[in-house]
């Protein structure tokens, strides 16, 4: 199995089972060696179709497995710190879902032991820097064509919301991929958040405040809004629109097939973010799977996983006060002076 | 009343009563004198709603009635020649809806009679050409930045055909349209016509040959398709491709608004040619009435209808054939050399 | 000349002119029997092609004018009061260009003189209401198919502000538009206003604050977001969408001609409100024109002319503090209680 | 390397060369055994980044290397024959990009060499097949939602020809996709073809017929129209519009990103079929691989290529001849009955 990059998933559940899929039939390069789930017989279950993948109840059993090159953590957020911690004592590059760690504090322990090693380790999994539009987006910004950006006008719905959910949720778990995608997109960091609540919709579940729009600024002037619906009724629908000083661009409107029957034409709006950014994902891995084999460590950083649980925290502030809401990162580290942007 | 056109309107059926509604409702500058209709009935109820309008049984009748300075011919195609020939004599200017007749032997003898009076009378109502999307597209060949064109790609598309539609009256009624518009954009004759006829849509009448795909050549090489299909069953669907040796331009695909909801994003398709094309026939009649009070004639000529009528016949022969035919027009009069290219 | 409207146009610069032109050549039914502006020779420039028009300097002897049946204020805002109070007193329906009056105090005079008259004489200018596309979206929210409206996305876009443009006119000039038109979508008041400011566009002229985020909060709990940028330097780009409980719908995103040539596919974006909203215009002159020759008063009212003041003011005072505002209307007299909902 | 499928290359030319960057890095499941070209320098150049590939000049000589578990022929088309042939004898599945073989005599061998075998082993390159928006639009048809097809339009325009490109070329090089296409969405077979020649493009080198209007009959009484044009100047662009007898389905017209600035709004247009395509041909290779390594055969079949051969061979004729050239297929042998439809 020579020059396979043997990956530890850790946590097999909906998120976990679909990279240990995309780790043994997708991805080139990379094997699944070893898998860790609390729920034993669900990690078996995701492994049926591979050899020669140990299985583990504890995380850090999987880590230490034979044949353990690199780590891939899918687990729920609030398990995410102690085996990024642990890969970082080993020197396991690791790529871990987002949140990277639910809340700011752990996150800024992340980044601070990190900084210490004097090198990266980790990759969090933004995945939409691996989305093919938001990639165009990316380098017509960068390109300096359109001018400076503005504004961004930014929408995120949802079909409906899972059991649980709550209005907090709205900001820390669906907007902090824009969240993300903003402070890319840009180079620039979110410095204030202020969030409007319009009357719920009726199709929301009662008590949740859904949809809000979220404002951020940034440290060079620009301003964000975020249109979060995650009641909408009808699709899973991403878009962007980057307003600059000489012209617009927007991704997001895929028109992938116009069907014209009675009642008019109609296109199809995906239903899912697996559906959406299949492809995003794929890219994620792949590119990760490549850079480990080289050596090198790319794509979002722990930094970036630190400075998106603090805008998500002022946003969950901002919520519950109504007003606008500063946010306070600590130093950057000189390890992430010059990183993704 | 000083400065009103008064226009005498012959035929108050569908067609006829919307021109009498427009020019008495909706365009400036005229006002209906005289209606004649066979069933007289319908030609009063069509002028309820109006003042100093005198009702009669013959055309002729009508086209001799106090205030009359003009005429807009708007009854069935085969009782156009005779009040035709009468404007001619009369030095009445006048708007013929198309067919300007309906066979070509006619159309010629109108063709002549205009000719030898040395100016022209007759704009016919091909109002494509009125319509703002081809009027833009139009100046786009015009103006010559997208090099030559090469070919047309057109569809013509109905909900369903009225009672008695026939076959041939796919290409003589429905593609007439795209005969005077392909004449008009390209500024070229069209030589030759090949019908193609797959097998008839279930959503046809028994019989009828829908869809068919027609196909023209010019005189200066190029090809124009028309996919006419007058049973689709979800819309009244008129587009245009034009393939230039620097580019294509497209029109008819309008996009008014775009609704989102549980099923996909849906745009509306107009229903009916009153619908999409309802400003169109406002600034064709708007534009006939403007230069009859200027004493001055445009728009599509007496040859225009002509060349539609002898290429629509041949066409029906390429139908019945299954093969190429040929079209052959007569000498074009100088009084049309200049005319609408 | 029996039958026909006669209107006094008030104001003979930029608008007046076209709506002199309006009434002249492409409504039916009206005629221009007077004109005044403080230039004379510029009013009679405005009237070289029409017959019988009187020509005024001073606007209420222009109200006197022989054959005048109704008046239409295009003269500068400062100017519409005098006018307005005078058509009131004289009986004569009147359409207004917005603003209705340039401050809420003198448009609630005018809101009270037509409510002490107890019928309404006054149309306002807001002619959005008659676009074909605002039409739709409009028939499409009261049918209520989509549900509860939550929020609109509003866009207002300008090639480049003319001279002297200043911060407080996005607001009370630009989105006074969409002022109007988000409480006649919404059928609501609008209650609070709060402004964003990103760093001004290096295309801005110096010390303008272009462009602005604008945030309305209205009083059933929805909320309306606008883009307002003066300078973008690609168009005039005016889009609206509402997201409502069970879908969206967009408006503004017109195709009407895709030309592909080197260097990608195109679409035409008009430059000029006058090209994006000619249909629009035309509609309100002639819808006010055919409902004063049968005696009523139709469109928006003095009341929607007051509302849009008192909230432009508030907008104004929400850029200047970076907070938000609160907007205090005024009772809301019961002539216009039904009106234009 | 236990697991992973062992493949030989034939050809490491431009698309060969690609085959090996697929196979080596983005495909999983996987890796390249043994090259063969001509020119051994480019063969040994194409594996410079691999490990434990064998290269050849001799292409029966790649398939006897050690670890050879499959086969991908992406040589010129007439050396396509023998090593097809040479895989059916050492029971190698191979994967044969198209042409499969360039005459319809050769590829009938090719047929018959199979059907003797009793099984398939060949999969033919037909990689329209997998791309995702072919993809939707097939299940389309196939569900029926939308009633029997009628007519295909499709749009086939490169940029601009390369050296040595002959009129002929336009139907067997380029059309012969959309051969492929047309059979595969309407699971129908070909049975005429007439080709149309506008006059050429001022942008097409001299003596080439270009574009060219290719017409097909299916033995189910449907239509295929190709406009293929293979100097249009302004990017890649295959599109299709699937006309059913209750609406109708386009596939092209991806809107990726809409960026709008001085001149109007505009979208990228693909320069490139590697950059249209560039998904599927991954899908491709991975679903060939995943089959084979299950030793299954799936995908377009030998009698895919065959018929692909007769059609092209027809459209050449009828190019020649100017008139409607009847497709004459010999008996469909009992392995392809039930294949890919």
């Amino acid at each position: 199995m020579a020059g396979l990059l043997g990956v530890a998933v850790l946590g097999a559940g909906h998120m976990g089972a679909d990279h240990i899929r995309r780790l043994g039939q997708v991805v080139s390069g990379a094997r699944v060696a070893a898998v860790a789930d609390p729920d034993l017989d669900r990690a078996k279950e995701a492994v049926a179709d591979l050899d020669g993948v140990t299985v583990h109840a504890d995380p850090l059993a999987a880590l230490a497995a034979p044949g353990v090159d690199a780590v891939l953590i899918a687990s729920p957020g609030p398990a995410h710190e102690e085996p990024l911690l642990a890969c970082f004592e080993r020197g396991l590059p690791v790529l871990c879902e987002k949140p990277m760690v639910p809340g700011s504090t752990g996150a800024l322990r992340v980044v601070e032991a990190e900084a210490r090693l004097g090198h990266r380790l980790a990759q969090i999994g933004f995945m939409r820097r691996y989305d093919a539009e938001y990639g165009r987006l990316k380098s017509l910004l960068d390109g300096g064509g359109l001018g400076r950006p503005l504004m961004l006008h930014c929408t995120h719905r949802n079909v409906s919301s899972p059991p649980g959910f709550t209005s907090a949720m709205l900001i820390n778990s669906s907007v902090s991929h824009e969240i993300d995608a903003a402070r890319w997109l840009l180079g620039q960091e979110l410095t204030a958040v202020t969030v409007l609540r319009p009357r719920p919709s009726a199709g929301a579940p009662e008590g949740l405040l859904d949809p809000q729009l979220v404002l951020f600024e940034t440290d060079r002037g620009a301003l964000v809004d975020v249109e979060v619906f995650v009641n909408c009724g009808f699709g899973y629908q991403v878009r962007c629109e980057a307003v600059c000083e000489q012209g617009s661009a927007r991704i997001g409107e895929d028109h992938t097939m116009l069907v014209t029957a009675a009642g008019g034409a109609r296109e199809e709006v995906a239903q899912d973010y697996l559906v959406r950014f299949a492809d995003a994902y794929d890219r994620e891995v792949q590119a990760w799977v490549d850079a480990t084999r080289q050596g090198r460590v790319t794509g979002p950083s722990a930094w970036d996983g630190y400075a998106s649980s603090v805008v998500a925290e002022a946003g969950v502030r901002a919520l519950e006060s109504g007003g606008r809401t500063a946010v306070a990162l600590a130093p950057r580290p000189d390890l992430y002076a010059d990183v993704s942007r």
